[in-house]
């Protein structure tokens, strides 16, 4: 124990939800985290735009400043919660290069500059560490830094947007339309003001690009993540999973295959079976699979002050640790240059849902379509949806779902833009991929 | 990047199926890891009892050894396969005083002498990493080591032995006995030829131990866990939890109260909505509560091969990175020295299950028992049971299923006791635990 030396000095950026849970958890346990880090460390400053907006009776006012920048440059751990592109990155890039290790929750920041930080903090011999910028509390990014160091991950599939799963789960239980359980997710404050960064899958984008970088130890950055949300999901489509035994969830997937490495966000059937169906409401989970390993689930609380904090003061009390030892943990070493797989290149299994005008011919016509693309029909269902109805035509609309055996995604796109360019099909289809 | 300094030399002591598969995963990956560690290592000796038995091909034939001590000293990390408490410990002993770090999979060895192979690496400043001696290739020490340091640990509810897991998921998907289920699991190689150390509860009182030493930071070794098996649990018992939409598990669990910490293995109750009820097969799961973090869990292959062999080399990984940069991981601080909770203090719903003789006034002569020691009834369920006979008795048997509120454990097992001295009972009742 070396606990006479200087305490270790830490600065928290951002004193919001996770930023006040940081700093309660800091100085709460201050003495705790002593013995376990083996030296004191001392929070010297909280960074805010407002400070006499903070209501976090635990934090010292003295400590509340609004001079960011200055913050960074005199601390040993600079803790990121600020969120967003800038000045987030060039606050992080000051501490680095001052010669402070950092700490973040900041999945966009890293989905976009994550090689410029890292290469930052390998120049510096500093750590930059970020378990809580996937899977919140969840312990899933120390896991792939170095528990799965031994082995060759072949994929991950998460569940890392609460706000959807939230909605989808609502959809489910409930029977609810889209719009109808987004708005009961807003009310209950489980999805923003604006929901676009959820429901379109962008937050689990970010998410998917940092996982599958330390998997396959290669650059892949938000814009290599294809994106689909689940905006265009009813509740139709949910009782139609329903009543095959499977559950729609938003999936960020990250594989390597053949054709190369890729991250994805698609809405995808899971049997009720798979591990990731049982996953309810705002948690989180993400299920990894490695050749040595086999399947691997890590499940929790995806979001939350106090969660997220957690998360974020353990990463503290590893880097004060190597602070204390003049060390750093892994480099996050993306030495790997592994082909980017072409975004529809891997086959699946595909689940489609038309509003089809209730007339002879119009099934015959559409399989046409998937029958001149060459895709494969494994499944068909048509039934009547008298709440429906479109006012370009004066007769019932009818649901038609056709469930394929697997083919390319690029052509079943072009199979479902060809149909839907028929006049006999009515609104936007849905588009759901079948996991097994 | 280092790569031009001399390997970091590794040495496996045991061949057997894990050490065979750690052989193969360090000889295999070797460029890969260099490029994760950013030094590369090398398989310096292999340690076994007879090298001519060793079928794996991937093993250079130089390398097999019989001279384990010489081999423990001739290391920069040590891994140690070997399992039990002697020679083990001699070896391991041996190792971290001759500067080596050590990786091991064994558990039995730490939960019985963990503080002084901790105290021996400490002085040594050298590593003991040990994640596949829990869980197998579940990553859960170094999320109790690290991840969840920032935050403090109320529970953990494991499924951590994989046999005791399948015999209890045939007995409930298939009706069928104890006894016929562990024949089942013995002859698909589920369970050993003398399964002890698994039925009786033993291996998981030992994962418990290690478990409750790292969220706790206090000694709890294995003479401080109470061990009940499952061996006294009968169809009847998982017939009567399923038709209440439950499911029987044997559970290691973790607890800090206010009567203190305590470690416990014992046959639990759980509603089949707890995310551990779909923990199937010889699969593992560990469940954690921490106060900001709330509820994690873990999930995978506790055992196998390749999949612990995965976890060995992830931390062979680890403590490689730790030699390159001449530092170590976090020292194991049992720097608490919480008071143990008696055993019995804490406070819990149990279900016992008796076999009466069927006649007028049992269940009064029963339930006067219970009211004499203040444990109040909460359910009782009573049925003839036509297949089963006592010999001292010539009527038939009838099963008495009693649920209670909570009161102690000493308390109701003197009540448990006191009716089994009653003539008109027959055999040995079953005691599970009822968990919320």
């Amino acid at each position: 124990m070396t606990q006479n030396q200087a305490p270790i000095r830490v600065a928290l950026l951002g004193a919001g939800t996770v930023g006040s849970q940081t700093a309660r958890l800091i100085v709460e346990q201050r003495e705790e985290l002593a013995q376990r880090i083996g030296r004191d460390i001392e929070l010297v400053g909280v960074a805010c735009l407002n400070p006499e907006e903070v209501d976090a009776p635990w934090i010292e006012r003295s400590l509340l400043t609004t001079d960011t920048a200055g913050l960074c440059t005199q601390a040993d751990i600079v803790v990121e919660l600020i969120g967003g592109l800038e000045p987030a990155r060039t606050f992080v890039l000051t501490a680095l290069e001052s010669g402070a290790s950092v700490v973040t929750a900041n999945k966009a920041l890293l989905a976009k500059y994550g090689p410029e930080l890292y290469e930052a903090a390998r120049k510096s011999h500093v750590d930059i560490y970020f378990e809580a910028a996937v899977g919140g509390a969840i312990p899933i990014i120390r896991p792939l830094r170095e528990s799965l160091e031994g082995d060759e991950i072949t994929s991950i599939l998460g569940i890392v947007n609460g706000t959807t799963n939230y909605i989808l789960d609502e959809m489910t239980t409930k029977g609810l339309d889209f719009d109808v359980a987004l708005h009961e997710a807003q009310e209950k404050g489980y999805a923003e003001a604006d929901p676009t960064g959820d429901i379109e899958g962008y937050d689990a984008a970010n998410k998917a690009a940092i996982m599958a970088s330390l998997a396959f130890h290669t650059n892949i950055g938000i814009d290599d993540v294809s994106v689909e949300g689940i905006t265009s999901i009813t509740a139709d489509d949910i009782a139609a999973a329903t009543a095959e035994n499977k559950v729609v969830k938003l999936l960020a997937v990250v594989e390597r295959e053949d054709s190369g490495v890729s991250a994805r966000v698609y809405p995808a059937l899971i049997s009720n079976n798979h591990p990731l169906a049982s996953v309810h409401g705002s948690f989180n989970a993400v299920f990894v699979k490695a050749e040595a390993t086999d399947d691997l689930m890590f499940y929790g609380r995806g979001a939350g002050g106090a969660p997220t904090a957690a998360a974020v003061v353990g990463d503290v009390t590893t880097v004060a640790r190597h602070i204390a030892q003049s060390c750093t943990g892994p480099e996050i070493r993306l030495y790997n240059d592994l082909k980017k797989s072409p975004i529809g290149a891997a086959k699946a299994e595909f689940a489609v849902r038309f509003l089809i005008h209730d007339k002879p011919g119009v099934l015959a016509q559409v399989a046409q379509k998937f029958f001149e693309y060459g895709v494969s029909i494994n499944g068909v269902n048509q039934d009547i949806k008298p709440t429906l109805h479109d006012p370009g035509y004066s007769g019932e609309l009818q649901q038609l779902r056709i469930v394929t055996h697997a083919c390319d995604e690029l052509t079943l796109r072009k199979v479902v833009e060809e149909v839907c360019n028929l006049d006999c099909i009515s609104g936007k289809p849905s588009i759901l991929r079948v996991l097994h």
